[in-house]
Formats: C-alpha cells, sequence, structure tokens
C-alpha cells in the first residue's frame, strides 16, 4: 500500500496500541442500532505528549472543540483517547458540548488522570445528541478490555460505512533504538477538503517535544490525510491525533526528525489510502498526478479539481480513457494551465501531448484501466510544480450508501 | 416551470425561430452514430445584431475560438449559427479550427453572406475531429428544410444525453408592439461553474444595439444559466448566442431595457431550469437559496456548494431530511458562517434554528422530500444577502450515464 511514495519507514504489522506503553480496545456500547463495536479508548501508561489536527469547518463538532480545549489546558500532556462511532455530537449545542465533557470525565475517573488529559472524537451522524447512559455504561467495559493486543477492536469501533478496520505501524531506528509508530483511521465519506469525517489516531514510544511534534504532524497530514478525497467534503468531526510517549527511550531532536518523519509518513499514507480504497462505493484507488504547474498552489488545486470531478471519476469507473475530461477539468480549474502544452496519461500511456490526441491508444488505456491501483497524470504545460492526490472512482454504490444512509 | 421567478415575461408556445424572420432546421447528417438528428441550422432573413457569452475554461473549444473570432471580424452582424452535437471538436488542434472555419464558410455559401456573419457551436466527446464530409453533405438538406416551424428539429439536434429538448419563448410589449423572444438549449451533464457543455441559442426580433444587447445578455445570463448546476463541471464548449433582427419593428433603448429584459429572463430561466431537470440521471429539481450572507459573492458561493454537494444531492435523491449535511456544507465553503445564528429550511419547514435542530419534523420533511420539485434554504446568520442556484439530485442513473458516455 505504500508504494507510491519511493521512501517509507520499515512498515510491519500493528496498529494503535503496538507502541510501548499504549493498550487499547473496542466495545458494542449500543450507540448503533446494529449493534456494531462503537466505543473504543486508548489509553497510555504514562503521560504522553499531545498534539493534533482538526477540521477547518466552520460547524465545528462538540467533541473537536472540547479536544482543543483539553490539549490546551493540559499543555499537551494526555493520558486517553475516547472514542464513539454512530453519533457526531456534532450541531448539538450546549448539552453536545457537556456531554463530550462528560465523556472526557467518565473516562478520566476510569483512568486516574485529570478530565484536561482525555481527548475525545465522535463520528456518525449530525444533529443526534450523544446516548450518555449507553457510553457511561460502556465505558468500563470499555476500559476492563484495555491491552496492547487490542489495536484491531479499537479500529473495528471506529468505523461508520468503512467497508474495512485501516491500520499501519512502521519502526525506525533513532539513535539505535527501534522506534515503533502505529495508528488507525476511519472515513469513508465527506473525505476532503481538509480531511474529512475522518478520524486517525497514531500513538508513537518516541519522546518528542510539542512543538516538534507538532510540525512532524502538520507536515505529514499534509501529504497524507489532507492529499485524499472521495467527494470533496470536509466534515464537522476531523481530527487526526498523535500521541508520543517516550516509552522507547529515544529522544527525536531536529537531528532525528526526518527518520521520525519518515516513519510517520508511511504510517498516515497507509491509513490515508486505506480510507481512499475503502471509500463509499470505491472499487478502484487512482493517483492523480499535476505536473508542470506554475506553482505549488495550482498544482494542489488542480489534483484537488481532476480527483473530485465527477465525470472524471465516473470514466475511471467506466473504465473509459477519456483524456478529454481530464484537459476539461484542468482548463476550468483556476490554475495557469496552456493547452497547446499540455499532457495526459493514464498509467504510462500518453493520450494527448502537445495539442494532439492519441486515440489510437486509447484500447490500450482501456486495458490498463480495468486494474484497480490505478495513476492519471495531467501536465499544466505551465511550469515545473507537481502535486500527488489519492481518489477513488465514484460509482452507484456510493449513490445508494449516502441515499439512503438515515432511512 | 418559470413559477420560481416573481416577475416574468408572457411565456409563449415556441422556440429559436418563433421571432420574425427567422428560421430553423435539424436534421441527422449521421455525425451520431445512432442516426438521431445532429446538425442544427439558424438563419435570420436579414442581418442581426449578435452577442454571445462563451466558457471561461482555459481549454476552449475550436467553435468558441472560431465563433468569437467571426463576432469580432463582423462587427458582431450575423446571419446565421450552425450547430452540430455528437462531436465537441475540441482538444482537436488546428485542423480542429480549419473544420470550424469550413463548417462557417459551407453555411455562407448556402445563406449568400460572408464567412464570418457564420457562428458556429459543437458539442459532443472531446477530441474527436470533425466528420466534414458529413457535415458538407448534411448542410444543403438542413438550409432546405429551414422553417419558422423547425424550432421543434433544431432543439432536437443539438441533444447530446439530454432526455428532452428545451424550447421557450416569450412576448414583451415594447412601445406598444409585440417583441418575440425565443429560444433553445442542450445540457446536460458538465452543467456549470460559468454553464458548461451547455449551448443556448436565442432569437429576438427586437432591434437592440449591440452593448445594450450585450449587456442585456451578460445580466440574465448570471442568474440563470450560470445559476444552475448538474455536477459542478464546466466545459470547452460552453456558449449562449442571441440574435436580434428588429424584424418586429419595435426599437429597445434604455426606456425599454427593463420590460426586454423581463422577457429574454424568462425564456433563459425556462430553459436553464429545463436543463437541470434534464440533468443527466435528475429526478428532482432543487432550488437552493442561501440568505444570511455577508456579501453577494459568499451567498453564490456558497449556494453553488450546497447544490454541488455529493452528499447533499444523495440524501435529497434518498428523500433524507439530513439538514446536517447543508449545515456541514455550509461550514466548509469558505464563507462567513455562524453556527449559532444558522438556519435550515427543507421546503417550509424549519429543521434546524439557533442552534438547535427540530428533528421532530423530519417525518414531514421527509414527505415534502418525496415531491419532484424542491426547495432547500439555509441561514448563514452572517449578513443579509441572499442568492438561489438550481440543481437536480444526484443518481445512479448519473454515475452509469458517465460511466458508459462513450463504449
Amino acid at each position: 500500500m505504500t508504494a507510491p511514495l519511493g521512501t517509507v519507514g520499515t512498515t510491519v504489522t500493528g496498529g494503535v496500541a503496538t507502541a510501548r506503553g499504549f493498550r487499547a480496545s473496542g466495545i458494542s456500547a449500543g450507540i448503533k442500532a446494529n449493534k456494531n463495536p462503537d466505543l473504543a479508548l486508548i489509553v497510555s501508561d504514562t503521560p504522553a505528549t499531545a498534539v493534533a489536527v482538526f477540521t477547518i469547518n466552520k460547524a465545528q463538532a462538540a467533541p473537536v472543540l472540547v479536544s482543543k480545549e483539553h490539549l490546551a489546558k493540559s499543555g499537551g500532556v494526555v493520558r486517553a483517547i475516547v472514542v464513539n462511532s454512530g453519533c457526531a455530537n456534532a450541531c448539538t449545542g450546549e448539552s453536545g458540548m457537556a456531554a463530550a465533557r462528560e465523556m472526557a470525565w467518565e473516562t478520566a475517573k476510569l483512568v486516574g488522570c485529570a478530565p484536561e488529559q482525555v481527548l475525545v472524537a465522535s463520528t456518525g451522524v449530525i444533529g443526534v445528541g450523544l446516548p450518555m447512559d449507553k457510553i457511561k455504561n460502556g465505558l468500563p467495559p470499555a476500559f476492563a478490555a484495555l491491552s496492547s493486543d487490542h489495536g484491531p477492536q479499537a479500529a473495528r469501533a471506529i468505523m461508520t460505512t468503512d467497508p474495512f478496520p485501516k491500520e499501519a505501524c512502521a519502526t525506525v531506528n533513532i539513535g539505535g533504538k527501534t522506534v515503533t509508530i502505529g495508528g488507525m483511521a476511519k472515513g469513508s465519506g465527506m473525505i476532503e477538503p481538509m480531511m474529512a469525517t475522518m478520524l486517525g489516531f497514531v500513538t508513537t514510544d518516541a519522546k518528542v517535544a510539542q512543538p516538534l511534534l507538532h510540525r512532524a504532524l502538520v507536515e505529514v497530514v499534509n501529504d497524507t490525510f489532507n492529499a485524499i478525497t472521495v467527494d470533496g467534503e470536509c466534515s464537522t468531526n476531523d481530527t487526526v491525533m498523535l500521541l508520543a510517549n517516550g516509552q522507547s527511550g529515544a529522544t527525536v531532536t531536529d537531528a532525528e526528525y526526518a527518520e521520525f518523519v519518515r516513519g510517520l509518513r508511511a504510517v498516515c499514507l497507509e491509513l490515508a489510502l486505506g480510507i481512499v480504497r475503502g471509500g463509499e462505493g470505491a472499487t478502484k484507488l487512482v493517483t492523480v498526478t499535476v505536473s508542470g504547474a506554475a506553482s505549488s498552489a495550482d498544482a494542489r488545486k488542480a489534483a484537488k479539481a481532476i480527483a473530485n470531478s465527477p465525470l472524471v471519476k465516473t470514466a475511471i469507473h467506466g473504465g473509459d480513457p477519456n483524456w478529454g475530461r481530464l484537459i476539461a477539468v484542468a482548463g476550468r480549474a483556476g490554475v495557469a494551465f496552456e493547452l497547446e502544452r499540455a499532457k495526459v496519461t493514464i498509467g504510462s500511456i500518453v493520450l494527448f501531448d502537445n495539442g494532439r490526441p492519441y486515440d489510437e491508444r486509447a484500447p490500450q488505456a482501456a486495458e490498463y484501466l480495468k486494474g484497480t491501483d490505478l495513476s492519471v497524470g495531467v501536465d499544466l504545460g505551465a511550469g515545473s510544480v507537481s502535486s500527488t492526490v489519492w481518489t477513488c472512482d465514484l460509482t452507484a454504490e456510493y449513490v445508494k450508501i449516502n441515499a439512503d444512509y438515515r432511512t
């Protein structure tokens, strides 16, 4: 899954509870009507340095606001994260804020820490209040189930319409010591522009000062979680959290930063690509690379426009090497674009170059598009900057899932 | 169909050949494999003042470039418009430009005018050359078929995936004389941001000086053709043309401008709503009104974001009164937005107001959503400016049409 990047950390089997000193659990608290797991805990045995990035949606859900508050109050030193699926606790006003605080408070009592040392996340339907009785009843068994082996259970408990759980883990060598970085994530609609009901939780046993840890998370999220899109939507609840508890005995400073980021990137990219693969109704993972842009902003903007275009996504779904749609989207993306110097590739097949189509290669491209792991490229002919984003195809199943979500 | 606007001209039955001194035709020239009509002519018996607005896509098709050239060379006085469907003549380089010029030239020979007095439009697959032999063979029978009764044939010949032809006509009283304004249009995917493989042709027998005619077209297109969206796409070929030949004997000056615009708006709105109703796979017409915006740019931006949101469009398709998705899209639209003062209405039912959901009204809203002519409203709580756009639902049929378009 990490193939698209040239340099990745050594990925190993594992998840959010693999790094030393972390335990996790996932249980069914009855929030979801179908009794699937819906409550997850992540606990660090010792206080961990915490950083997070949140949705830029102006309608921020209560758990987002409360987690921001707790990060500030705790000075970024936390012990636990509590997550529920089945209810987003968004657009729920003051009672929603109280519920998110109570969820943290109840968790803190079990862990034995201050409430602000607990971060909170929720995902599910918007505008419905959290069933606090179910969460309160669910927390003790979730706490009892905590184990370094229960990362997979936690990964299942944060799913909504995700077809499969997403876990990833990597190890890097920091000053002769092995540092583990592991995580879990959930999608699977509303993915984009800056993460969307996308939750990601990553833990590491490295010791990293908060400013450096924050820098690493922002840098990596930009090229991974923020470089994916399923439907161009951005939710009220998007969150990526990263905890570092130092239990490996290795400390990351400026000298070890690049190596640490390499491992963090490997984990986040694998999780992010997992979200795209598991996008609602998705049958194909598509790597969209825009090159020849006048600026990096242009490159990203054009790549996102292509990755979100319903016409491009349906053509890929249908296995149609319709390079004309790629050109048309690049042309309307609001970026510098020179048709006479533009180029379109599907896989490694050039279908349009220097103002000339090569339709005789269409059958070869159609054959390529039968695969499930695809790449398309557009050179804007306007400069030398590139950007890569990942998306999936648009299918009738996406429509079905989202037309019937609440009914 | 014109219900959404309070003031419209008197709409009557008719189309692009109803105004005095205009004739039209539509025939099959064999460009489409299925032998459906694919070549349309519109001819004014006398020289007509012409104005047009074109796609803002940077990959402009040859007919767009040639029509711009002809408008400039002819000083905006034209005799005919020739249109083909089945091939967009876009991304076809120099040979495409030559083909578009030849199409105008062959038409000019039949009409007996200068080549620059003929405007050209094409719609269909991108990147395929025009079959000039078929067009050349088709033009004489198309010319022979010209009639003031053949607007409907012309409207059929410009269709691609449109499920039905779009025609509209209105009359207005200008200085005691009846002026007729009639037109035709085609969709039906790639509709937006600034018109998209959307072609519109409007004729009138009023006499209007070119600058005033241009002002009228730009003003009306902004609230009609540019206020609709099917899938957020903008094509290489979008064009709206307006011809005024003065055969009614009525002259429109500043004094009669408002009345003329009233009629022009009625025609363009009916055509634009027809495009949305006939959007690929569409089953519902949705009027999206954003109010409480800090600026008109914000209002339009938020309305377009909602109208293009796959999550909103699928929820409406499924009859799900999911106001949370409307709030989430408003929150990520990049406009001023105050959750605590925001309001969501579906039909006339308030589902969210002042930070509080009214989910007890959801069944009533679900009942309302069973209709096919729907309205949704979001008040951003950030000002007092409004904007209305029109869209359709997103269906599995849209995916099917666009996955299979060329295959």
